[in-house]
């Protein structure tokens, strides 16, 4: 997503944390309950950019197998992901990862955010909550736009005819624009140019912002 | 390496932190400088459990490519490890990576834990620090017999015509035996049957051994 499409809400004026996720992520959920504590206690503001995990790790880093499927490593996450739940203490009961296509509410969230940037963030929080910790992956449209009303955006409006084309060029070039920046991992974190990957390095976005970096 | 091999110094009969790493490995340098004070307050003992992490790479997660050539990926990590060294305050001025091949040093190491398991722990640390610190990779036997000399071994016994053939099966079998143990990346702590993947889950590996796990 291009800086321009996202109308920005900033608390002071270019001071953001740009967040980049595929919803699909489970460490990208983690990240996503953390990062608006971090951004406030920092003054800053979070912009919140969905990206096409699966295509990027095809397209850029060579892999064709999903994380789950690669041997030890697969096993190692599967465990992995349960404790850093409950060492967070979120809620973390997820469909099966195979069960959730993303791509749908990445799109919806990219028209969402066309208008109304916090109302963007309010529809992330729904999608990564209703697939990570109830289980239930908003797969179609009508999930997506389910969620959306829940999260005080004009459902009503967004109708696949009219908009799920544009929806899904927003999304694509979101992807791309990621790629530019050098994110191929979910989740980023970039603050200044400078760049995290992993919600285990949190800790040490924290520290870089109330240093200035060192 | 099986544990039998290993002869072991316990400050609590039992109570050990398995470190799994590769010496080529950026992440697992930065480790091996925090690992034993880690330890050292939790009444554990090391265990230094060196692995061929390119054949695993290789044999296991079906990685052709070297991390430091995998598009994206490989940019962010050569900026990354500087950071964390900056992060970490240890001297960081290592060799480039292709000039060092780890499993001389490797082999040398499971030679010395066969008869002295402190002695290679202080031999693993002048490795790490010869080409990590020092940008002086330790790529043949005489340059690991050095080491090993300075490390107060008694090098002069470390013949490679005697002993070279019995530390490739060894290392062979400690890469073999960490990956029984489902090992896969550099460095990995294993701790009561818990594996924790990354030196960024140094923090977490210290609340696990302060609650005794969550």
């Amino acid at each position: 997503m291009s800086d321009g499409a996202v109308p920005v809400v900033a608390t002071q004026a270019g001071k953001f944390i740009d967040f980049h996720f595929d919803f699909i992520s489970p460490y990208g959920y983690f990240a996503s309950r953390q990062i608006e504590s971090l951004a406030a206690r920092h003054g800053r503001t979070v912009r919140w950019h969905p990206f096409h995990m699966r295509a990027v790790m095809k397209d850029m880093l060579g892999m064709t197998q999903a994380m789950a499927d690669v041997p030890l490593k697969g096993a190692y996450v599967r465990k992995d992901v349960h404790r850093m739940a409950r060492w967070l203490e979120l809620p973390y009961a997820p469909a099966p990862t195979a069960s959730f296509s993303s791509v749908t509410a990445s799109r919806m969230l990219c028209l969402i955010q066309e208008a109304d940037a916090f109302a963007g963030a309010r529809f992330a929080h729904a999608v990564f909550h209703s697939h990570h910790a109830l289980g239930r992956p908003p797969n179609s449209w009508t999930d997506a736009q389910a969620l959306a009303a829940q999260s005080g955006v004009d459902a009503a409006s967004l109708v696949e005819d009219e908009h799920g084309e544009h929806a899904r060029d927003l999304f694509r070039q979101a992807t791309a624009d990621a790629v530019a920046k050098g994110v191929w991992g979910t989740p980023t974190f970039i603050v200044d140019g400078e760049m995290f990957w992993g919600c285990d390095r949190i800790v040490q976005l924290d520290e870089w912002l109330r240093h200035g970096g060192w």
